[in-house]
């Protein structure tokens, strides 16, 4: 008996159910999925996706950072490992498919290679990454940086609201934390990593496609700008002598805001702010602002902050009013790799979706695997663009639709490899 | 022997230096002075203001509401009041001069009319208002509303940090609380109340003028506005569909700046301002403001403010955002009389001082005394501007020469009440 493509898409939907279970939560549907790294929750799922691994004949292993690995393997002898998969963590409260969408869909694609008995010149590994949200230990792309051999060791000292630490949490999951190091990939042994997420956006929506084809990990960087003004009686200073820095603060928002507006494959946002003194009959004597820009493209985004920084200086200065600014992160953009997106491209057309490339805005492990391999990732629609929430939500027929893609990608590789 | 001008000048200043001893903090040069109603250095300052009072030949009492009364009675029998006077207590860590400045130029105008044996057609009463600030009771005005009888006994429930109500803090204090409403003047025995304070603001001193006439003071405006807009991922929502809570809120800074630095005899500020989530690379969803505008014309104020919502309205709705307003207060302006800006212009001449006539942004214990007779101000120049910290300056010769403008407009109300 063959399984159909449909009905792996409600296997898949089955099994993504079912993980949700595995939360802090009580009421999933209302409060949400609260699954923290290294935790009985964590446990809980990690032996159900194993036996479900099992199931279709994958070999499984848990590795040194908490990641589980199910192999799917090839009968040649010298193969080398295509990666999927994606983390198995989420926000507090966060939804059913951000994350473990990205492992459940690889085992989908794998029940369906398993029952129609394709064998493929090269294993695949699926990942079950331990940590990416980093919600319990503040440690962003913890999974992934193992697999990587980017993982620092320092970050084992990283500790949770309780206090432990993160080296003693991982122990306590059965690691051995002295041998994390060793469980990096080897790059000749890997022919690419390729990560299935939930878009977080609204774009495949509104253009009404299932999945579409990710060109780029947006690039962020952070700055935190301080105006500062002179504080004064809000009655008595005349208006033409005030050094707001309420006012100041205002530009600078409108100035992210035209930018980012007028700048294509730019956004950006000042998300927070905090003023002083903060009275209602008070002139605001300094006003602290976040400034975050994300682009695709570095270069274009040190560019704009360039341009920022210049309009910011000249706003201001006609105010009268002073400056202080730091920037305080930078992650440079990772691109997919042109291979893998036109072999994704060519799978969406044989599989008669309108093939749409975007960008990333959002950060995920295939950042991190991109120090070690060819990074893919294919983006399944969500409602509204809603992630990090309970209201996450997607269609089983998306999920169909990326089960049938993440195979038509397959055999291209396989063909690929054939003839290469 | 008779008392020079200068002579008072330095008199008072050398009061002012003795009552700043009157305060909770150790360093007032450092820190300030904090005085608050019905404490143990209101009592001492009320000791040692009788003791000064006592030495010019006034008759010195305490009302029922802790205000210290002290008259340079008139030789005439049936002699109507003129009103003199400020208040005794601080803002926290305020300075030397705003409230008993108001006090001690009077005290010092009574040493010289006392020293040269003037007799004037009316009694002066010279009042040390309890509690202008509110610091420690919320109680803005108290003083100056138990003269003009505005006080609502209501308001000796209200509590101090430790618990305290005014009704007992004033019992403890010597005040009869039952027989608060029986100090209120009587319109008929007042000629007028006439307030000198510093000016907290800084026109005074770029006009290089010691002192000035107060036409009106301000009326005052408050709105609360929440600026509605949808909470997102930074990075993964497009630019054109963000419904950006703090743009929003952006603008209408902007538009409260420009439509006041626009507008002659309207200020305005937004002073506060709380945005949720709040987080570098959150969208702003919701984002509270507080608008105040103050005007010493109040359909000026009004006009201003219909112009501003509108305004708002426009501005919010281009950007796909919605906004809760509520008016939190407002308080009209009082208007100086006539009269009395007339003479003390007059006066100003006659002490060779360019006659400069500006309202007051701030309120004062004047503004509750309007509902009892007419009212009058004299600003004082004050360093930078700055009050209601330690910082507050004035200059010896200033407080000459508003002594002196403070008697040219007695005789000159003495002259009128001659030939009226």
């Amino acid at each position: 008996m063959t399984l159909s493509l449909d009905q792996a898409g409600q296997q898949a939907w089955d099994w993504l159910e079912d993980a949700a279970r595995f939360s802090e939560t009580r009421n999933v549907e209302k409060e949400g999925v609260t699954r923290r790294c290294a935790t009985p929750e964590h446990r809980a799922l990690l032996d159900q996706l194993a036996a479900w691994m099992k199931g279709l004949g994958m070999h499984v292993r848990m590795d040194n950072g908490a990641n589980l690995i199910g192999r799917y393997p090839s009968s040649q002898d010298d193969a080398r490992t295509l990666l999927l998969g994606s983390h198995q963590d989420t926000v507090p409260n966060g939804g059913k498919y951000d994350g473990m969408m990205g492992v459940i869909l690889p085992l989908a694609l794998i029940s369906y290679l398993h029952e129609n008995a394709i064998d493929l010149p090269f294993h695949i590994d699926v990942v079950a990454f331990s940590d990416e949200e980093g919600t319990r230990f503040s440690s962003t792309l913890l999974g992934s940086k193992v697999l990587a051999g980017t993982f620092e060791p320092g970050m084992l000292e990283a500790r949770d609201g309780q206090g432990v630490t993160l080296g003693k949490a991982l122990a306590d999951f059965g690691c051995d934390i002295e041998r994390i190091d060793a469980d990096r990939y080897l790059p000749d042994d890997v022919i690419a990593f390729i990560e299935t997420h939930i878009e977080q956006g609204p774009q495949l929506e509104q253009a009404g496609l299932a999945v579409g084809v990710v060109s780029a990990i947006t690039g962020i960087e952070r700055h935190e700008v301080t105006v500062k003004g002179m504080a004064g009686h809000a009655g008595t200073v005349p208006m033409h002598m005030r050094q707001d820095a309420l006012v100041g603060a205002a530009e600078v928002i409108m100035l992210v805001d035209r930018l980012c507006k007028d700048t294509d494959e730019l956004v950006g946002v000042v998300g927070k702010i905090e003023n002083a003194p903060n009275g209602v009959n008070v002139i605001p004597q300094t006003t602290t602002l976040s400034i975050e820009l994300r682009s695709p493209d570095d270069s274009l985004r040190r560019q704009a902050r360039a341009q920022l920084f210049s309009q910011i200086n000249t706003s201001l200065e006609a105010l009268n009013l002073g400056f202080d600014h730091c920037q305080t992160y930078e992650q440079p953009a990772a691109h997919c790799s042109k291979r893998l997106i036109d072999t994704m491209h060519s799978a969406l057309q044989d599989a008669r979706i309108e093939p749409r490339v975007l960008f990333s805005g959002a950060g995920h492990d295939a950042l991190a695997m991109a120090d070690l391999c060819d990074i893919g990732m294919l983006f399944v629609r969500c409602r509204g663009g809603i992630s990090h929430h309970p209201d996450e939500a997607i269609k089983l027929e998306d999920l169909s639709a990326a089960i049938e893609v993440l195979t038509n990608t397959c055999q291209r590789l396989a063909q690929h490899h054939h003839t290469s």
